[in-house]
């Protein structure tokens, strides 16, 4: 009983050795990680359509409990850009931005995440987050940023825009662009050159001023805080929202609120499966980042724990005033890079955007929404890298064809759309891979016991014997395929007495794939032709055992390829290949 | 050009060398077979709740078109029983039995099958049907047999009633059962009765009485002819359709009309899945009915075409008055065993139901449907073969799993659901098995070159040297597993110094792997630890020298597993496993 507590909720684990050292670590990175949040949570909040304090919010009671049950030392929940662009595709369908309607929607679809996260946890389905491939989730991220910098140019710009795909936003852009403040253009364009500079400039010139790598690391990450301080000063100093610079405006202070999600029946419906792809996406980003900062310290991730853990953090969002969450690559790697031990570093952060939100809100009153969208724009440019389509091109067509797919239809289509076809299409490709799998004739190589394809070798072969060799396991979306080989191979060579299946690279068959073996066999009989299985691995024949196949078999099962060929071709005089 | 107008059109292949044999084996075939199709076109017309003469005219134009662009010799084309069903679900959603609509509506489904059988053939996407599972197919079979049956009660017992779903089919029987027609019932048990009889005891019988076994055979498949003709004449006789038996009534006597399906956007999205499944359901079956009798002969049969055979067929029947049609198993049987040895057999059979369809149909006024229901069950109930449980219970749980799951959501919300469930799961079950694949961690066999798993034989091991097996490709779906699986075993075991992956079961490594393994040799490296590869197949070799996966490794590539071993255990010492 206690082990199944003490599985479930990691913190019992870590809490009881937990010591004065640890936590004055934790407690420098928790400042540094709460100063760098601020203006992040503000920005994604904005992103996803939201009201600013709800990303402040999201990121209080998610951070507390994934620390109670996640298994990342070292990663910080809360909004991300991915995330909360999905946010805002899913809710936006539903409902007008600024209205109940869409907050009470994003609370809906960060309780429905967070219930999917933790049955998928529960029943140990972390696997299904393995249908994304690579290249897809590369795809999809690349996309996602670059609609996420164009649908935040109307903030720099100061107009009204809207649209979910690359064509909507252009358009709406397009449409709009006459209407475009200037002083807002002017603090968007100088936040986010300034922004470029901090992440390109910066730290080689705070290195060469003397400043170590550590300091020089945090002091880059700092660039947004500098970039919010001063453009708010600057629109108080100079009363620049009278002049139609938008502003963040009031920010209740507050802690986090108790909210209810809607229950109601025909919203859960609606967004059910957006909730699925942005659980499945979140919890993607998220053990990314978790395995990767894991492995530096040799420490261990249980991935269905980590489910657990996003899915209690999603609820918490849904029952605080937040939206749906997941653990970020950014916060998450400051929080390494300041030192955080354990997952208390969580805890105190939370406390520290806890004071923030009930003390420091109206500082952000004059914080102009233009300097916001330029810590966004920044940020997930960092994501986009077409580079991918380069990589993939020169490795494999399959995988350049599905991250080829998943940028163009995401961008084309939006984020749902983008990553469901993705999912299919790289499943799809992969099932029509091994539904033609790679099948060797095979002769003698001259004084050996070896086997080679005839078409690469020169080697011995027997006009009444064909050997086969299948370089993939047997399952239904081949199973037809082997059928027609083996039927086209005995039709045109009609001399043919033996058929040989080498079955050394054949790691399973199915009960499809047995059936076609059976047809196969009975098909061969008719013509009284014999069908022989050589170099069965040990799994797949005790599979075989159970089955009539091996009594009905009109020929025989050998151990090694070299016995068949003694046996059925040994007598009979052989012939070397032209 | 020529080349390609033959591929096209095999009717140009074998039509040069067609002679006076042939003809007059294809002619008796045809008569033989005319007489059969007449009760079973009648019958699966009133299966898919269309008019009887719907049946007769699906029988014609598309046996013509399969003649020319098909490429089995024995395969009769027309209404079969389980796409007659999924006609019936899937036009029965959208319109009223007996309506115009209705009939738009078959038309409409057979010209979109029509269309997506030839554009699959066109691009050679035969190899989609390929994603059916043979469990799957059984369980589906099964289970339209059961719903087929029992929706022919109705029939049977002379009452009103409807329902797609087992639940809805028996309920709606329940409710009506009191309104059952005596007469009616009388007929329906009595013509079921005789018709299994034919079935089980007329064979053995004629075969005692001295007649060959194929005159046994196709006496027994004219036992439909039989039942039609004597209940018939009873009814006219003894003036039962006064007494509320139902009969067939007016058919009018005519050739195969022109007809126009439905062009309308709304009407084709709604059936375009339907139609899809209709497409590959029904060239699963065909195929498989041609590739049996093909084999027999030692004939080929090319899948692509096949499509391109059906897709005519079915453009055919909805320009002519039918409906979805396929290759029929038992009338392709008859056909083969009557002596059928070109497509013209088709042609003339085609002949022969026009001639039905003009003079013949006055005759069939009194038939009553009770008698074409009863040769419906019977012949259904031979489809339904529930040993595909126990069979694939022993032989593989996740087979089980995908048939019994078929077979309960194809009874439990009809056919659509059944087999598009179907299929998802055996895919799903696939990705599951190859997501956690087998790996053995290795030693050396004392005395040998050979590497054996650690955990099942006495092998020599290294305390510094992990040797791992993978038996399955690496691919994005088991591309974590692996990451996890090196990370947890190197997390355990603080003295490894090196790691071998030993690939002589990979066929194919994919971007997402490569990008595990660079990830797994990164994280490796931090650690200190070596990553080498042995036994590294020729093409996924190739793949990898493309890549800078090779110049990056922090180890070595061995050709051999001993290779590796006498490099990085053959200096230290080595110990026997425990």
């Amino acid at each position: 009983m206690l082990d199944l507590v003490r599985r479930y909720v990691p913190v019992l684990d870590w809490g009881r050795r937990y010591d004065r050292n640890a936590f004055s670590n934790d407690m420098i990175a928790a400042v540094i990680v709460t100063i760098m949040l601020i203006p992040q949570s503000l920005a994604y909040a904005l992103l996803a359509g939201l009201p600013p304090e709800a990303g402040i919010y999201a990121s209080i009671a998610p951070i507390i409990l994934y620390a109670i049950f996640g298994t990342s030392r070292a990663l910080a929940v809360g909004p991300v850009a991915v995330v909360s662009l999905m946010t805002a595709a899913a809710v936006g369908q539903i409902a007008e931005t600024g209205t109940m309607g869409y907050a009470l929607a994003a609370l809906t679809l960060a309780m429905l995440s967070g219930a999917i996260l933790l049955v998928m946890g529960i029943f140990r389905l972390g696997f299904l987050a393995n249908f994304l491939s690579h290249p897809v989730i590369a795809g999809f991220i690349t996309a996602s940023g670059i609609l996420i910098a164009s649908s935040q140019l109307k903030h720099i710009l100061g107009i009204s825009a809207g649209g979910h795909t690359l064509v909507e936003i252009v358009h709406s852009l397009v449409t709009h662009v006459s209407e475009t403040n200037p002083i807002t253009l002017v603090i968007g364009v100088v936040a986010t050159a300034f922004l470029f500079w901090v992440r390109k400039g910066l730290k080689p010139l705070l290195r060469k001023l003397g400043a170590g790598p550590r300091l020089a690391d945090i002091a880059t990450k700092a660039g947004p805080v500098a970039a919010v301080f001063v453009s708010t000063l600057a629109v108080w100093w100079l009363g620049l929202a009278e002049k139609g610079v938008k502003i963040v405006g009031d920010v209740p202070q507050s802690l986090p609120p108790l909210t209810m999600p809607s229950f109601s029946p025909e919203l859960l419906t609606t967004l059910a499966v957006p909730a699925l792809l942005i659980s499945i996406i979140g919890f993607v980003e998220s053990i990314s980042v978790a395995q990767t900062l894991a492995a530096k310290k040799r420490q261990r991730i249980d991935p269905d724990q980590e489910l657990i853990g996003l899915g209690a953090a999603n609820l918490g969002a849904a029952f605080t005033g937040g939206y749906p969450v997941t653990g970020g690559f950014a916060r998450s790697v400051v929080n390494f890079d300041a030192g955080a031990e354990t997952p208390a570093a969580g805890a105190f952060t939370a406390m520290g955007l806890a004071i923030a939100a009930v003390a420091l809100t109206p500082l952000v009153y004059f914080l102009p929404t233009a300097t916001l969208a330029a810590t966004i724009v920044v940020a997930v440019l960092s994501l986009v890298d077409l580079s991918i389509l380069k990589k993939t091109w020169g490795y494999s067509r399959a995988d350049f064809v599905a991250v080829a797919a998943t940028i163009l239809l995401t961008l084309g289509f939006g984020v749902e759309v983008g990553v469901s076809a993705g999912v299919v299409l790289s499943i799809g490709l992969h099932l029509y891979k091994t539904s033609r799998p790679h099948v060797a004739e095979v002769g003698l190589v001259p004084g050996t016991q070896h086997f080679r394809n005839i078409n690469r070798h020169a080697v011995e072969t027997h006009p009444e014997l064909v050997t086969l060799r299948v370089d993939e396991s047997l399952y239904f979306v081949n199973a037809r395929f082997l059928e027609d080989l083996i039927q086209n191979r005995v039709a045109e060579g009609s001399r043919v007495r033996n058929v040989v299946l080498m079955c050394s690279a054949v790691n399973e068959i199915d009960y499809s794939a047995l059936e076609s073996l059976e047809a196969i066999n009975r098909r061969l009989a008719d013509l009284g032709i014999g069908l022989h299985l050589s170099e069965v691995k040990g799994p797949v024949m005790d599979r075989l055992k159970v089955t009539h196949f091996l009594d009905e078999l009109n020929g025989k099962v050998f151990l090694a390829q070299y016995d068949a060929w003694v046996a059925l071709a040994g007598a009979a005089g052989s012939k070397a290949a032209e």
